[in-house]
């Protein structure tokens, strides 16, 4: 092992990005596996894949914003005919990516027979999503439905974009983990609600009846202050009123707050622990003083599949490389104490 | 210790959710035991006593919501008779529910003579709770007593709620921890609320004496804005007005939000140390290389204890057991790093 | 060290909260030096320090109290008097106060001659406080000065309470230490706020030369906005100005949050390092298997000076001593990793 | 290793703040380099550096308030030479700086030619901004242009500030590596802010047809109730409007905060590990049982570089000397551990 030490040990990995898992396929792969490659797997590295995915977010986007635009009356009644067209577009150009999607789908689940992998994937979230983008305007042909309902409905194509982002998938994962604080935070805050509105409603009830006239007209005023949004619509007068909604107002007004740092704190959590993970890879690899190519492209995908940037991995690498250098032989790898094995008494 | 590694080490615990401590008695459970399961020990796997407790929550939440809307006059005046009814039921429950709770509570405690354990338990703060929420019904029946107030105390039946969340006892328990830095926020808010009261009191008196004629009166424009709930129903006018209300908000909007702050990063903290505390007790149980049915049931009750969810768990035990298995013999059970002893000295 | 494990560990310090410090001195104090004691060193086993400091600090209390409810012109008018002979009152009491704090000041500084003991006592922030807060009152007897503003003066005896709460000396020393980030984010909030009115300036003028007729105008909106005050009074009602206050405040409605989220992480991180810094003086004193006297009290004394409550530290020390029982002889006083002496090679 | 312990370890670092690298040059510098110090390397024990550094910082402070007052119309008419006069002073020396930085700026690269590294200078960001900062004076000079705009375009001098606050510059690394977190919080913000639009659009269209008569205008409530701020200037009024609004606000007041959370998280975490380095150098350092002078300077260099205030930078240096102490001869360097090599068997 000590030998090995001498070769530069950044030998395998660090000049430059580690290739792609892509390019180091030799084989064509067939028809459906490039599709498959092109729209489930998209990275940088393939001009086309790249290109795809990011024509089908500004779709996406282009929906949502036309959408929006279309319930102003002024723009619906003057561009009625090319609002329709970019519809009838947006949702042509939907299908024909959501049943590329399910035919390629056997790949990603090659041990099932294909049409079984199908209907798995059809049952996805992500899958049942591009059928609802969809579904609405072939059913408008068929059914006279409410036209007005179901241009709106098309806004939940906003949803598609969940895909193209890994960091929204750590935030679900976070929410998930920290269910039982979130739970906790919302109970809290209900409970907190309820004593918020029984007292105005007690303290404010002859002076504003009609703000404060039943607890759940209290409520409003309970949520909009409690949430520190304060729109002012409708606020204590009495002194009494004044001096229970300040109380309430300075105990209360860090628990709607609450989730917001709960989350905060969970993500902080879970990247921290995405990038010891990827440390003690790092470690694990260069403990025999070098990184070849397998250990390379595990590291790789890991990183990929972490979402931790290029920039942040090279920083570990860096960091793990430099304690080894220094510490020279042998070195825990977790606090880069140098062990002297070579000492007398032993 | 080396053969058993060679054992599969995950044999005891990870073969599904471990079993509930219940299924183990063999010995069939008194009545009185079955009723103490039933409503101070409920789980997922006692079909009965799950039942019991989710129907107990829907009826205090009915409760509640039927409380608020009671104060609704109009529904009030036709549905007067149903609400009486609906309130009449609850009560009959709630009270059937004490009674049982106070007679099964010698099983919690069974050193003590029954009579002593249930005057302790009856003094506990949620059969306190329990009590609060019947006895109004029970007192307006002998005395003649103003029943608007009443009906609206039966609205803290919420709190009855309190004991089904373990989250809000780790939240009060995070709330006991940091007792010290709330009270340092609170008493920080407090020191800016006179000061931005009294500020305000001498720059825009002059100006708008129905709102800022006096400090006490000036405060409840400095606890609007320093919470940030900003009505809108008294601000600065003057140009200084304005300056010194810039100055303290931009400085003091921070404060307002500081428990909030304390809260997530203390509720955080808290959530770790209980994970920690999990690993430990599986390194310590895989120390052997494998886990027997003792050191499981044991595990599975302090996960219960410590409220982490199975998936949590799971997840820890699996990178407890990949460390170990990656390390092969002996292996430092905090860095995981493998301490070599087949070296020179043995 | 072996045979000692045998003997309870425990016996010198968790048999309940160790003695006071001032009980353990046997002969009497000198006068100064009790005056020192009840007014320095106030302890809850020590009744009489007690009772002064709840005394002094419900006197401030009402001080501020009294002072905010004279300036309502109705009260003022009715109760001048007593408004009056409350004011003498305190300050002969804080005068009281302050003259035996000047003169028992030499007891916390025996090495300096008592004179420049006191003087520097005189200049401490504490001691400028309790100046401030009496000598108004004898300069209104002396000149004749602005009574209305010397009444408000009054209301600075707030900060007298500053010297009872550790908690306030934490956040401060979090405040020094997050200096740096704290600085950075209101750099940042500052250059937003600058953006935004500029912004708003450019877009708003034309239709509300009134509110947006100028930047430093425009800066009101801003701050409003961007601290999530929100009163409403000026808000943007063009398409344009909509659109960029939308932008600017979902962009910059974190920053102004930054700066309590910068405050609750550091203290979080601050109380965190206290714990840890008992936990190892906890197991340093348990290193050779039982904590004595001489051990456990200067614990207790370090417990007191980093303010850690009394269950908290016992929790500490349950987990200290846990670890030590279950891993018997040796034990990596960090990670609880048993190392095997006894074994083979030895 | 052993008899220098008895040494006094403290000799090289500790007696009082290290001298400052500038100090230990005994050739005097030429001209363009002296200039480099005064400009680009300001420190607080080479006076002349300071006064500039804080000469230009007021200056620029002076610019922005100057122009923020010129747009007061009042102000403009009545002081319009003055404010000529300054801008034309300020620009003067502005453009003295940006000279004398470009001229000096081959210090910083001796290596490559000077005209290229002036050229790699002038395109820093830091250099651009100093452009932008004088451009428009001279374009005005020469070209007829819209006084107005470029009056305000001398706002943007404010982001010269940004040269002198290295807490600006961790802000913004910590904005970078925590980009994926922060661009998932914006993303569900989106996400949520379509869903509150639409939703208000549909039950609260047919009350008020002018505030939410499209998605576009019911977008700008919807921004205005998630990020908190709530002018009041548009709220639901019906029931089904306030009961999704109370929805809405409950759940998602959160989400806007949550960018906040995460840069106040990332900043304590990213503070924290530039104290780790620190203290990881100071443990290097005094592994052989004292620091000596080029240790001292290389960690002095390292401090300010992390900018770490030299109170902290102390206080890590007082906690690993007497980690080092306290433990005598050999110990952990993470977990101070004390290692008995002395031992039998060795």
């Amino acid at each position: 092992m000590r030998p090995e030490d001498r070769k530069d040990p950044t030998a395998a990995f660090p000049d430059g990005p580690p290739p792609a898992p892509g390019e180091h396929r030799t084989d064509p792969p067939s028809r459906r596996a490039r599709i498959h490659q092109i729209l489930e797997q998209p990275s940088r590295t393939d001009r086309l894949s790249w290109a795809v995915e990011l024509g089908l977010i500004a779709l996406v986007l282009a929906n949502v914003i036309g959408v929006a635009l279309e319930t102003e009356p002024a723009l619906h009644a003057e561009y009625r005919w090319e609002f329709f067209l970019f519809d009838a577009l947006s949702v042509g150009i939907f299908t024909v990516e959501y049943a590329l999607r399910l035919w390629v789908s056997p790949e990603g689940n090659p041990r099932k027979p294909p049409w079984r992998a199908r209907l798995r994937y059809a049952r996805t979230p992500m899958a049942l999503v591009d059928l609802v983008a969809i579904l609405p305007f072939y059913l408008a042909l068929v059914f006279p439905l409410n036209l007005q309902a179901l241009r709106v409905l098309r806004l939940f194509r906003v949803y598609k974009l969940a895909r193209y982002s890994p960091a929204l998938a750590v935030l679900m994962s976070v929410i998930r983990e920290e269910a039982a604080s979130l739970a906790a935070a919302f109970s809290i805050l209900a409970i907190l609600l309820v004593f918020a509105a029984t007292g105005a409603y007690f303290v404010e009830r002859a002076a504003q009846p009609e703000n404060f006239g039943s607890i759940p007209e209290a409520m409003w005023w309970a949520i909009v202050t409690l949430t520190t949004v304060g729109y002012g619509d409708v606020t204590p007068v009495t002194a009494a009123g004044r001096i229970f909604g300040a109380f309430v107002t300075v105990l209360g007004v860090g628990v709607a707050a609450l989730p917001a740092g709960i989350l905060a704190s969970g993500l902080a959590d879970h990247l921290r622990r995405r990038r010891d993970h990827l440390r003690i890879q790092f470690r694990l690899a260069l403990e025999d003083g070098k990184m070849d190519l397998t250990e390379g492209r595990a590291i790789e995908r890991l990183r990929g599949e972490l979402g931790i940037s290029h920039d942040i991995a090279r920083a570990i690498y860096d960091e793990v490389l430099l304690k080894r250098r220094r510490d020279g032989e042998v070195v825990c790898p977790r606090c880069g104490h140098r062990i002297r094995r070579a000492e007398p008494a032993e």
